[in-house]
């Protein structure tokens, strides 16, 4: 059915009226291609209209219990329709229709870190032996690796794998309660093997963490198997259909051959070889952190699209005292709190794009052991995580409270996705963790260029030989800006650090003392390599007219929006004047007014099928009074007037003569 | 059972130690005196220790159904006991404990908003006669004035109050889906009563909206009245023990003297009697503002519990290289996330009791009809619960984030604390409509100063004749920063506005262009004033000089945390160089160092029982992880080792040859 004629609510219609761009050239943009476009929808298209995937009372009115009944059962059936349909695991990572399942998926973390880390740690034998039987779920895996006292810091894990000689076996034990590997999807009561990163040692001496297949579960019976103790850990903010879990281990013993040794191997006589290049498994820790700032980006995508047509449909209070209640959309304030939202889903895109990018072209290298572009990557896809995490889950909440009270509904599926969203900021490496990891490398950087040592690309403005372009008010202009800023915060907590070590202060201490300030460095070089990779792509990108309008106009607006937040930056370093902020401020609310009319389009051009965006307030055809009503007649509390706690609570109570 | 007998994990037992002031002394201040925190104490014992409020199978595992019914059940219990124990509705409200059901209180709006609003706006005769019957149960109320298509604006309720002169009823009647009641808690399968506002209508025209008692299920059989529709919503972000309900009206009629007729009469022959005052009853909109900030400032105040015990407990990475892991309290980014929402529970705490007072002692003036001081408490309950609003949600999540992988796990009561916090945010007014008619305040009184009239306490430093103190870095000098900053944004923001209009562009338009400036002024006059009453607080509360101590760094840690988040302001007006933002970090880092070894003495100052702190990660014994461990295992799904969906979904898969 062309868009034309689907119903919609005539202010959706207006609006889509107005669309002055080729709404599917940029649908197209940020699937990354027309053939990427074609193919999420040919692969949407098979399990979308499939009603195994509706669910008949909303997932939100079942028991802890029930939910994750529903979504094994939905994950269970998306698997075996990948087979009759011939779709890989690798096929639908890539293709496959995100969100098929509401809470999380049982089968998560089999289709995805399971997978990927007997195929990025096992040897040939290894991955030729497991492989198969995990893409034909003969055996479901997780990925074990967070400990209940331990997350971010590897070095901390307690779970021990103490080889033993005489049988050839590893002796997997949890000495602590704190050892209790805690938060893995799908290992409480779905999983039958994980992957169990545990300290290897051998004849006594720790060698710190590594990789080991173990099964947990009988594949007969589900049992666990003896010296186990498996289960899941209870509800948490979001994902409660994951079945997240907690896992114990009393001396259970596994073969030799089941320590993944692609890297380093233990041999049958006890012999540790060390893999050749001790960071070779960073690469996969960068794709899957630039892999997380796409998911961000996803659930803002989804979030903005309902707030957006929300705003539309929504008619509130008076905007000129007399006349009809204005489409919410109309007030600056509303504009302010979405439209930056749209801006950054394409700003995160594109970073993680070129950021993706930067990965591949550099892969050969790394594969020969040429290290050198390593730490850039790191640092790249580190901030990218970090800052994608943080901006998707601000700008979901934003979106959410412009809602109002129907955003707190959960038929809105924004309570929904913050929950699935806010997670990022604290998994794959927790934010502040991972800030002060850039901010190392960027005071590293900064000071290899004062000894006149070439600086990586990212960072090459903060070399004093920099070349400095103009600051002014164009694109160019502001990038310059925001180099300028950031250079002066680095160079001025460089100096505060390398102050209190003169002072006599042990360099850690003296670190810790300036972290908050270092944070913000690497926050705001994050921020700059998101403009600067914005502005240059919407110079380089070969596109029409109309769409080129869009996104210089959505630029534009994401670097004003963004040196107004941090202006205090800009002014502190004396790069902008409290003038220019003027100037750039009055440019914003022309810019909103601006793109106020083509916001419902380029959110239509998101092309998030409703079935997948689930929002009564957020679907295509903004009939969003008769769906909130009608999901709320699906409440089983609704299927009765008089509810069965009043009989046992209630009556009494009025009832009883206080 | 004295603190000191108590068990505690070591690392709290030494943060414990280390205690420089009086907790007892912290603890009456934040009550209101030594005889609040008696009564409070005595009320909650009779409370806390009654296993009726303890669930076997916690909250969480429920479906949506059992959650309502044992949410009612405890709601229903606390009305029998409060009976029992002679504890009155008004009483309760005052020094009852706070959080005896988790997920919102089914009768919640019956013991508030209902009592009050047939207290303020019934007259005596309608007093009478409903109260009784309210305080002892025999009917139960709630509070209908949100529609499904109108919130914060009024003006805007489309239900309608039409009277009939024949038969001297009000025929009630919801004429659209939009007109439907939505949002009420205790409305969905609760409440046979309700207040409701609906516009009066006699002889075809429009009087506005006014309160009407509507019974709305019978008395005896609890089924909905016919003429009326009734049911609950369906599941929110948080609260979801509360029925939140809609309610259609087809029709309906009730007695005119079901009108609430305090205010406005209408008279049997249909004549309308105005009120002596309009906005008169606006005086209760200010208090119940003034109760949310003490509602937000509590919510803030149990997760920064939760945080602090936490992060003193939790070890992670390494400070020092080799070293054991550190407390994460030790890391400064940890302190500033979490310390200055210690300092921000103080000053929304002083904030409000100060708003509260100069309610009481303008209260007896309004009373008599002079109206004068209701546009200054009208701006500043407004901006408090907006303010206060935001800072508690932010905060709330702050903290949660602080806690890492274990602040997203539901026993952690984190999630929760957010659910319940971020709806201060929309409710009571929506905070942008809200900080919008501040601004609209400061626009007036900046113009009126500017004509020489005087202007009210709050906003007195907006005349050109304020007496301008020194800007310094001391306390005093920081307040005058923030004035002149205020001012100046003010007098930029209106000049503008001033402009846009001298440009040809109506008043209405030229404000919607300004309005996110002016939301900014809002924000920050709220911010003023909140910092204002904090440094004259702790310059004239008489304490030990302990108290005293914690009290002046955490208000200067207040100060210059908001100072530097908010460093653009100060410097665009010029009123804080480069150099003084350095000066005043750095401060920020003592105090954060200094107030870091009080940081759990002074949240234990807080004495929130753990029975309603509810937290595994933040109980005062700081044992996390048994905690954590142990409320997992009552998780039903790990009451067998073998769920009940893998023989249903999971072994057909297995074994399927795929």
């Amino acid at each position: 059915m062309s868009t034309s004629e689907r119903f919609c609510v005539s202010d959706l219609k207006e609006e889509r009226a107005k669309c002055d761009f080729d709404l599917e050239e940029l649908t197209n943009l940020m699937d990354g291609g027309k053939e990427m476009t074609e193919l999420r929808r040919q692969c949407a298209q098979k399990f979308l209209n499939d009603p195994a995937f509706t669910d008949e009372i909303p997932q939100d009115y079942l028991s802890h219990e029930d939910r994750y009944g529903n979504e094994l059962r939905k994950a269970c059936h998306t698997v075996r329709k990948m087979h009759k349909e011939g779709i890989t695991i690798r096929q639908m990572a890539s293709h496959g229709p995100r969100g098929l399942t509401l809470d999380g998926n049982p089968l998560m973390l089999h289709l995805g870190m399971f997978y990927d880390a007997i195929g990025g740690h096992g040897n040939k034998e290894q991955r030729e032996k497991w492989l198969p039987l995990a893409e034909n779920a003969d055996i479901i895996g997780t990925y074990a690796q967070t400990e209940m006292g331990h997350g971010t810091f590897l070095r901390g894990l307690e779970t021990t794998a103490t080889y033993d000689k005489s049988t050839q076996e590893f002796i997997i034990h949890s000495p602590t309660l704190t050892a209790t590997k805690w938060w893995p999807g799908g290992l409480g009561k779905t999983a039958n093997f994980t992957v169990l990163m545990a300290q290897l040692y051998i004849d006594g001496k720790c060698l710190g963490p590594h990789p080991f297949l173990v099964q947990i579960r009988d594949l007969e019976t589900h049992q666990s198997l003896p010296g186990i103790i498996v289960g899941e850990i209870g509800p948490r903010a979001g994902l409660n259909g994951n079945d997240n879990g907690f896992l114990r281990f009393e001396h259970h013993r596994i073969p030799r051959t089941n320590m993944l040794m692609k890297h380093s191997q233990v041999l049958e006589d006890g012999t540790y070889v060390k893999p050749p290049h001790a960071k070779l498994s960073y690469g996969t820790m960068v794709i899957t952190r630039v892999s997380l700032v796409y998911h961000a980006a996803f659930q803002l995508r989804q979030a903005v699209t309902i707030a957006t047509r929300y705003s539309a449909v929504r008619r509130q209070s008076e905007l000129v005292p007399g006349e009809p209640e204005p489409q919410i959309l109309d007030y600056q304030t509303q504009q302010h709190k979405i439209i930056p939202q749209i801006a950054s889903v394409f700003a995160l895109l594109l970073a993680a794009q070129n950021c993706g990018k930067t990965y591949v072209s550099a892969m050969s290298n790394i594969q020969e052991g040429d290290m050198e572009l390593l730490p850039e990557l790191h640092a790249l896809s580190s901030g990218l995580k970090a800052i994608g995490g943080k901006d998707a889950s601000e700008g979901v909440e934003i979106c959410r409270l412009a809602c109002g009270g129907h955003g707190y509904i959960a038929s809105s599926n924004l309570p929904r996705i913050y929950g699935n969203t806010t997670c990022i900021i604290t998994y794959e490496g927790e934010n502040t963790v991972l800030l002060l990891q850039v901010a190392r490398y960027l005071i590293k950087s900064f000071r290899a260029g004062r000894t006149g040592t070439p600086l990586q690309k990212s960072v090459a403005y903060l070399s004093p030989k920099s070349t400095a372009g103009e600051v002014n008010l164009k694109n160019a202009g502001l990038v310059e800006a925001f180099k300028r800023s950031v250079s002066a915060m680095v160079a001025e907590t460089e100096g505060r650090l390398r102050r209190l070590c003169d002072s006599g202060l042990n360099y850690h201490h003296a670190w810790n003392r300036c972290s908050v300030s270092l944070v913000k460095c690497a926050e705001a070089h994050n921020r700059y390599y998101i403009c600067d990779q914005f502005v240059k792509n919407v110079e380089s990108l070969k596109t029409s007219l109309g769409v080129r309008n869009i996104l210089k106009d959505l630029c534009r607006l994401y670097l004003i929006y963004h040196i107004t937040l941090e202006e205090g930056m800009f002014l502190k370093a004396g790069v902008l004047s409290p003038g220019d902020i003027k100037v750039l401020e009055e440019e914003m609310t022309e810019l909103l007014g601006r793109l106020r009319h083509q916001a419902v389009n380029i959110v239509d051009s998101f092309d998030i099928d409703d079935k997948l965006l689930h929002s009564t307030i957020g679907a295509w055809d903004g009939n969003v009074y008769q769906r909130l009503y009608d999901e709320a007649m699906k409440s089983p509390l609704n299927k009765t007037d008089v509810p069965k706690a009043y009989h046992k609570y209630l009556k009494p109570l009025i009832n009883a003569k206080l």
